[in-house]
């Protein structure tokens, strides 16, 4: 039987690794940035624009896509690649975050989760093994386990029931995953406490896993809690497999998330900022609202090579973006995501080289200088 | 002296026209249609999606581009082409038509309008002499004069004073115009009164114009008023001169136009309407929200080659239009725009190859069949 995924770790630099890891739809190299598109787009983009980017695996959204087109359609369509017409891989998260996030609307027992679509209000149950059927349907690559993640802060006893729970939740995910099915991933939580993030990547490693993702952090806390967080448990994760740090983040965090030996990430906010004119580069953020862009001809980064860089000013993005032209939030979308690819290809290149250490300093030294101007 | 504006006529067919109009930044074949790109984009387009559908000309809005980015950003930024990246030609509209849908922001004077802007109610005065100065910093290609377009119904009083005052505009307007500008078309007006619409018609072709546009219908009069107010007026226009009918409309307008003569079009339909779903094939209108396309995997129209109609299906794209999805929007976008580009080059084809009335016919017979399914 072929494996549904394998991994190999191509170098280390200290903690960071360069890899590649190969699913059933082709291979991409880590450390990797997922664009989400959550209901089967990436926000603005077309599935040509995304890989023009450098992106060779998407997110997309169990719990979402459950509510629009629903599993029949996309049972009927033959699963959301060709939907979408994505050839890559998809990696699908379970619903467990949209079930924090939207945690009114949301029941959690010991057979799964009883929630209200936040769109008609009509009620479901996704039990762990649903969970991976709707995951079926999607024809996801890489399937992610449901799993609890309480608010914080909150009681060492409720985190440690949620890390109970989750562990047997996976188990009972594993315990439905059929021949034809994609790879599976574990979530490790337990909150900032070390020694339950510890527990529970113990008992997830002893289920056996195709790869695991931490959960639960960039919810709120520090940095520095994040990073402390990292610090202990990334290590922790099996080193064969991939490690994946769920919904981050700031191009800082991912960097200082790969020192740790994360391989894996995926956020927002690339695509969120863009459609408010947020914009990350090389010299730290910009809004393209700032009426000192006005007459700016230069593009929004001078060392990027993304399409609206290459095409289009400061001045006509700002334009755009004030008028409220939907060209303006695909432009600060591509830039963005273009920049995200940049800053993972440029952690592997230098963990390839020996001098990661160096071009990690070299970001931070970038983002704090800011602009000239 | 260079010519500001060549129109040579390859063909004509009955009464339809084939020919070309060459600008000084660049040719385009007639009957044209041109995209409108009110704030200096297309909406939801890049310059070269706007180009891929077939058009060489798009439109501008004098009013909103006055407003923003304001003529001295325009002017630092070496005008609008250089600003959006689109180096075709460019036509403007002057404004008139702004000050008629948003009536209640402007007033009329011999000297010209006074209005306060939609977007701070800042006060402004438009003379003749200052729309074409805009249209100037712009750096429009084709500049359209200041007219007065009365509200209908209006006294034949009312009717006849704005069509007096608008040749007296259109004759000051001519009069600045300077050795480095752009074409210039004046606007006839006069309602569906074909004896007022015909004496304008005569003023302005004794001021001689570059071009001769048609203003003032699809305003809310029925189909056949505005067919037979063209029945007259059409051919009236000098026939060495594009004739333009401005803001229409309805791809079977369209063809109905051509038949009268007319060799110039613009409207916001194809944009607009995507922008809510609305679709139009070489079987008629399809709204992309109705729920029995959810799971229908041909493209929207069988007969288009554009890229939506290329690579995605109906269900995908009703998908993202019932999401919301910005994605979804440019793909209603740029097969309507192409199915315009589409219509006016078979019209174009047809007249050239002496066939307009069959192919014209068939237009029709394929709109009013619908689809079989």
């Amino acid at each position: 039987m072929t494996e549904r995924l394998v991994f190999r770790v191509d170098a280390v630099d200290g903690q960071a690794r360069a890899g590649e890891v190969v699913t059933r739809r082709g291979a991409f190299a880590t450390p990797a940035f997922m664009p989400v598109g959550t209901l089967g787009t990436v926000k603005t983009a077309s599935p040509g624009e995304v890989e023009a980017t450098g992106a060779r695996i998407i997110l997309a959204n169990t719990y979402h896509l459950f509510l629009r087109p629903g599993t029949a359609t996309l049972d009927a369509v033959g699963g959301l690649h060709r939907f979408m017409r994505w050839s890559g891989p998809i990696l699908t998260d379970s619903g467990g975050y949209q079930f924090f996030s939207l945690s009114r609307l949301a029941k959690f027992a010991e057979e799964g989760v009883t929630f209200r679509s936040h769109l008609d209000g009509t009620a479901h149950l996704f039990t762990p093994e649903r969970v991976i059927e709707v995951q079926r349907s999607i024809g996801s690559d890489i399937m992610m386990v449901l799993d609890q993640c309480p608010a914080l802060p909150a009681e060492r006893r409720t985190l440690e029931e949620a890390v109970d729970r989750s562990t047997r939740w996976a188990a009972r995910s594993l315990a439905v995953r059929a021949d034809g099915d994609g790879a599976m991933f574990a979530i490790a939580q337990g909150g900032t406490d070390v020694s339950l993030r510890l527990r529970h990547v113990e008992q997830l490693s002893e289920l056996g896993f195709d790869g695991y993702a931490i959960g639960g952090l960039a919810v709120g806390e520090a940095p520095e809690e994040m990073y402390a967080t990292l610090d202990a448990v990334a290590p922790a994760l099996p080193a064969t497999r991939p490690r994946y740090l769920m919904g981050v983040g700031r191009p800082e965090d991912i960097v200082e998330a790969i020192a740790r030996g994360v391989d894996m990430f995926d956020c927002v906010m690339p695509t969120r900022n863009a459609r408010n004119g947020g914009v990350f580069t090389r010299r730290g953020r910009l809004n393209m609202r700032g009426a000192r862009l006005a007459r700016d001809e230069r593009p929004i980064d001078e060392g990027c090579r993304c399409y609206t860089c290459m095409t289009h000013s400061r001045a006509y993005v700002h334009h755009l973006i004030r008028a409220g032209e939907v060209y303006g939030i695909r432009l600060t979308t591509l830039h963005n995501l273009t920049y995200y690819q940049d800053v993972v290809r440029g952690a592997r290149e230098a963990v390839l080289e020996g001098r990661f250490d160096a071009w990690r300093r070299a970001q931070h030294a970038g983002w704090e200088a800011g602009e000239s101007s």
